[in-house]
């Protein structure tokens, strides 16, 4: 298959919830322009993503929400459930944990660990804490989440690697390694603030535009 | 000036950290090849995303890392730093604020706030936590981080507005109104795990590829 990018995904993720919305609000088609002005890209962007999947629009028409909406529910694996088990019941695991938005879009944390014994045994939602040392035993777990500090993310990596996880989120701010046939993300919370202080700095001062492509 | 999408910001933000990676390597200079190959994007991509800010390459040559790596810098606005205000010193905020990543890239969270009286008055990290009233009074803050319940999130805004700030982060599942010229970032966590469960599927059953463009 075409190798999709990061960003691609990203924008599908984008679209998945403008049609929610538009959804919601009863609407039943929806042109590419509209899809592409949340993200401030063109509409040629957006035909492209959706290009790589299939051919869902129609010239004039634009796209049928619900049908639309089901395809890239389906793209992004959003229509079945996931496990997903939770390694460190810290803040990040805590406040992971009270999001309910991950249930409502098929992401079930059905585990958390943690190595610390004042933290084991204690509940963290409908949870309790158990010893990372259980890890191994845990079954059925299919993504990982690391939220530990960062001296022990590789380790807790390699642990759900043998746990038979494919997917692995990770929030320490280190490199790690995974096998191939794993899938790894970085969560990066200082790419957000950069989000802002782009837009705020070229609100003073204008981007030179020394040349075109 | 032309606009430039979060998409093209966010690969700027990697772009940055390959630098920095190759920069401690010692490499002197890199491709556009190399930059691209992270996000699984083209190098026409990254040469397009530089060519809005300026000329920085040189066919053949490839761009001088020390340089590109000070002038991404200078785009992104860290070549300055940043006074952050926190609101909601819940399990979020507490994250936040233990996250040595923010410092070191000029995110100085100056002051944080709460409305429970059981939060007021407590440490966290380094700063007491203010009683929310108390927000109008903070002077200089540029940018607002807001880790409050849903239902507290859109007077938040409006305060954080009110207080002078330019830019808000928002980890609250709501869509929040800000004026014209505040620039609003919702955080949501959902997408990364949809990234996941995007490379999950796709491993399984291959997607149906019926039209190109």
């Amino acid at each position: 298959m075409t190798k999709i990018s990061e960003s691609t995904v990203r924008r599908l993720s984008h679209y998945y919830r403008v049609l929610e919305e538009v959804a919601a609000e009863g609407q039943k088609m929806i042109s590419s322009h509209l899809l592409a002005e949340r993200e401030g890209i063109t509409s040629a962007q957006v035909r492209k993503d959706l290009s790589y999947f299939g051919s869902f629009g129609r010239r004039g028409l634009g796209y049928n929400v619900e049908h639309l909406r089901t395809e890239i529910r389906a793209i992004l694996g959003l229509d079945r459930r996931w496990k997903v088990a939770l390694v460190g019941a810290g803040h990040i695991g805590a406040a992971l944990l009270a999001y309910r938005g991950f249930g409502d879009q098929g992401f079930d944390v059905v585990a958390v660990f943690d190595s610390n014994p004042e933290r084991i045994g204690q509940k963290l939602g409908d949870l309790v804490v158990q010893d990372i040392a259980k890890l191994p035993e845990c079954e059925g777990v299919e993504m990982g989440v690391i939220a530990t500090p960062v001296r022990a993310a590789q380790e807790v990596a390699d642990m759900l690697v043998g746990a038979g996880v494919r997917g692995i989120l990770n929030f320490a701010p280190r490199k790690l390694r995974v096998p191939e046939g794993v899938t790894l993300r970085n969560v990066d919370m200082t790419m957000e603030f950069e989000s802002l202080s782009f837009v705020l700095s070229q609100t003073r001062a204008r981007p030179r535009r020394r040349a075109g492509e």
